[in-house]
């Protein structure tokens, strides 16, 4: 198998036991376990768990962008702010194992430094995506603070959701965060308007 | 020493050590040395830093109980629900040595059961909280959802504060959080008057 392809096999055991265990709880023997691979054979790929989830992000980060594409695609309609809030608001809600080991990757940051490094250039590019979907709508585009101000929201929400337990209560609350959302994308555009 | 005041004295020593090490990373010889008690004299009033964690959030919410009838009585002013998006947001953005060991408090959920269960029972000792304010409005009460709702925004914002790194985002943007607060009283206070 090449290295590529092992590395793969390697993350894949790692999400399964990631979610059974939580990252935590979880070290490079139970990742020997789950793919059967020697301490050798997992240690030549795989230095830590760290490094493991560092590489699921980087993953992850392909994936969503995809995500956001397609719904775009599927969309066929005039882009709006509204249409923000709603892609916004369901990254927030959904319920996935992606989301679940994001989570336990933001709970990680205070404890390793290379994933906070991580965290800060997935941030970067995010505000970098926000952008250029922004550009296609014929309105001023936003500050990078407005950006980061976004992810921020969409990052507690899944915190909230995973940690808190808070995902039922705020599917209830649906209609209503799209309406905070839509409220800040409203005032924050104005207010760069009234600014000219 | 009688054994409240000891047990306070640990739970100021494990404050210290708390913020220094974390919560995760601490362990109990750490307090038992912060303390300079004995192995026998420490775990005669704590059997864990989980059960620590536990005591030093029963005091918090006394404190934060305090807090908020301090700035009521303060306000001198008719309550309204603008004045709660007010206390919630001082209370989301606060920097304080409480607010970094209440998130570890929720960050620890998952990992311990006594913790979820003292965090439920916290929850709705809150909703009954926001419920009595609220009852000195002349507006009809809010239903329990929306308290929670409430709260669940609250934690997620501290989460996202220390956890994130996001606090200094939050206070730029903090007259928007404002009014998607107040957006969100607004219609859900407005949807309950539609209703009836």
């Amino acid at each position: 198998m090449i290295a590529d392809e092992r590395k793969k096999q390697i993350r894949q055991a790692a999400i399964k036991v990631f979610l059974n265990k939580g990252f935590r709880n979880t070290v490079m023997n139970d990742i020997m376990e789950e793919t059967g691979l020697s301490r050798g054979g997992l240690y030549h790929h795989y230095g830590s768990t760290y490094e493991i989830l560092y590489d699921l992000m980087m993953d992850g980060n392909l994936y969503r962008r995809n995500i956001i594409q397609k719904s775009i695609n599927d969309e066929n309609l005039r882009l709006s702010p509204n249409f923000f809030s709603r892609i916004i608001v369901d990254k927030m809600l959904a319920e996935s194992d992606y989301a679940k080991i994001y989570v336990m990757f933001l709970c990680e940051l205070k404890e390793n430094e290379d994933l906070k490094n991580l965290y800060m250039k997935l941030k970067k590019e995010s505000i970098q995506v926000f952008k250029e979907l922004f550009s296609s709508l014929s309105i001023d585009i936003p500050s990078d603070e407005t950006f980061e101000f976004m992810i921020n929201i969409i990052n507690s929400g899944l915190m909230a959701c995973e940690v808190l337990g808070a995902r039922a209560n705020f599917i209830e609350n649906k209609k209503y965060i799209m309406e905070m959302i839509d409220t800040y994308f409203a005032k924050v555009l104005n207010s760069k308007e009234g600014a000219k």
